[in-house]
């Protein structure tokens, strides 16, 4: 059953350790079939030298699980409140990796200072408002998820040309077209989450990079007439 | 003797260079068995690369020496302090991480700042009291588990729930229910003490964390309705 | 055809990521051939580990592909330009290398602080500045080459005892004798803007070092009567 | 000739890379035979993944080749200034480790500030004044052999128990009792320097510390009743 999308959803778990992102348990990796509407994802506090095919959970947009013995990991109504929402993504990541999660810790959305972040994200990454005491107190996991939705509704941002966000006093997540996409985003994420840092600390006053900038720079890998790379 | 805590503490003393928390030999792990009332730890200025089982020292709470031909760690006292006051603890490690250590020469503890914590540490990791003149030239080691104590007690923290502790103008301690959780928790003590430094030159005026966030994720990691991970 | 050069630039190459100058693809080196006018240089968003010597395109100065079924990288008008003006390069290399993107973000250039700097750069690493709507919205590769070129000539700089510049919001490029010595001048480049970023914050009134050191540094390694090394 | 300290010697050049306190070939490790009054040590520009054990240079204390037909290192004549007046060491090293190099180039003195440095230094790291043009034009390694003599003398130090030093404006050198120890002492200067800079932005007023901690951990370690490690 969804062979295909295991294995790729297991190898982009697997990559976290290896881009460093993550530290013991603290990431996960999901993909979607959007035809079956079935969700991959990797259960919860499973080393990732112990992960093997077979722990991965399969469970529907609605969190009931298809098929798998282990407990799936406990961000799953996070990541499914996002597929339900953000038609367009194939793969979500979630870690705390060091960077990104000071940003969060911060409470500060990452501007775009240049053409590493304009390459991947068009603008800055936002950060959520807090969230409520009842939020936290209720489907905490899902109304992780609503927060996030509310982000880029409120912005008006498209989850397809900003793929990631940081979660107030908490960490980031991000997304792709698949679970590889969404492990590369994260990466970048993290990236430019310690280039702002440090282009902040030479520069209390730089501004965001120029729209003319940020607009080449994504549109000549993302755009109609992308031509970055050999397709 | 104790074959089964050797292991583990052999085991969690190697952990120490493999999760990047040790220079040389600037840091030692111990485990306690309760039943018998003894502790294995490890001989000190060993190198870890050299380390074997029968390097261990079994002492009893008292810092007699039980079995072993080398001398144990110079921090001896200070575990044995931390044993005899902290009954629930099953393993303490000492190192000189960088991060912890320099909030500990600042003097400062790290308040929690995000859900990183909160997940391993129910609050701020507290900071010791500089150390007195006579504590420094009477029974130093001893008197350094003293005034953890000492610490813990006079701000009403449980050991259980604050898994650590920065010893003042030197360095942190981390403990857990045995020498495995203790590495565990001083790996968490590193990452923490690094993310809320980049969180504090981000933005110097950031809060400790909402109190309902903080019981919502220590209390999923660690409360009696826990639902983090597979058991 | 151009079969050393092509092995001198695939080694150099695969020594971006051997020397942690890039994340995923973002970076990329050439080599030129004096003699025919033709250059050699990396595909576009080829990873690193897949790369092979056949897939290297080979370019004449004016961008036409005289080898190579692959497309060249997207830099090739910057390396072209470059190469046309400086005439004494014989390799260069482009990458997002962090604490030099920081410095290129931030719009700063790297004063010559210490030794370390002066032992390669014969003063301060430039920083380009911003380039405007136009040439952004035109050829923007050439035009981002050109910028580069006019920080050269306005400050009167050699690009040979300045072997690399910032571009503004945007990265580091560096150059050398060949594609090894390219890398080499990257390497030192990150280095020093790592170093600068730390002295900056120990001491921000830090002044560019003494002419007379730098004179003394950078001679003994590059002046006629160098004695540093075995030549 | 000198079979044992070449061995020595060599071993401490190739720690330099290990220890993550070298780029390129920007390092260098001597030991003395102080019965013959005869140094070895590494030759200039070699590369650590190249280094052979006759590639090393024998030299007297006045920087005559005994020895070898490679170039000495160009800071041998640092060394020799050294070995003359520091009778009591017996290995020399000289790198441009970015934390410590941060603090020289920034010209200041690295403070105790905790007990990670009280283990090795008894006291601050000093910083040399800057070299004067004539020092610099002059016999320029001799020299800042000459500046690091009278910065120990001018401030009353013992090279024995301050067992390193920053150059103004350029990197450190330390030392010890024989190559070992001094490369040693070079990892511990490159994690105190780390550790101090962090100290300080966290807390820019802290003061350094207590004399009676600083004497109770130098002297456990280097005193005549030393308790720390196996003898």
């Amino acid at each position: 059953m969804l062979k295909k999308l295991k294995k790729e959803v297991l190898q982009a778990n697997l990559d976290l350790p290896k881009y460093g992102l993550v530290t013991f348990t603290w990431g996960n990796v999901s993909g979607i079939d959007r035809e079956s509407g079935l969700v991959v994802i990797k259960p919860s506090g499973v080393p990732y030298d112990e992960l093997k095919i077979d722990d991965l959970v399969v469970v529907d947009l609605q969190g009931q699980i298809i098929e798998g013995s282990l407990r799936p990991s406990s961000d799953t109504p996070t990541h499914l409140a996002l597929y339900r929402d953000f038609a367009d993504i194939g793969g979500i990541v979630h870690t705390h990796s060091p960077w990104a999660t000071s940003w969060a810790q911060a409470g500060r959305p990452i501007p775009a200072l240049g053409t590493t972040q304009a390459d991947y994200f068009y603008g800055e990454v936002p950060c959520t408002r807090a969230m409520k005491k009842e939020e936290i107190e209720g489907a905490y996991e899902l109304e992780t998820g609503n927060v996030i939705i509310e982000t880029f509704h409120s912005l008006n941002l498209s989850p397809k040309q900003i793929p990631g966000v940081l979660v107030n006093c908490h960490a980031p997540f991000a997304w792709g077209k698949d679970a590889h996409d969404a492990v590369h985003n994260a990466v970048v994420l993290e990236e430019v989450a310690k280039m702002a840092y440090h282009t902040y600390q030479l520069n209390p006053q730089v501004a965001p990079m120029d729209q003319v900038l940020l607009d080449r720079h994504f549109l000549r890998k993302h755009g109609v007439n992308a031509y970055y790379g050999q397709q």
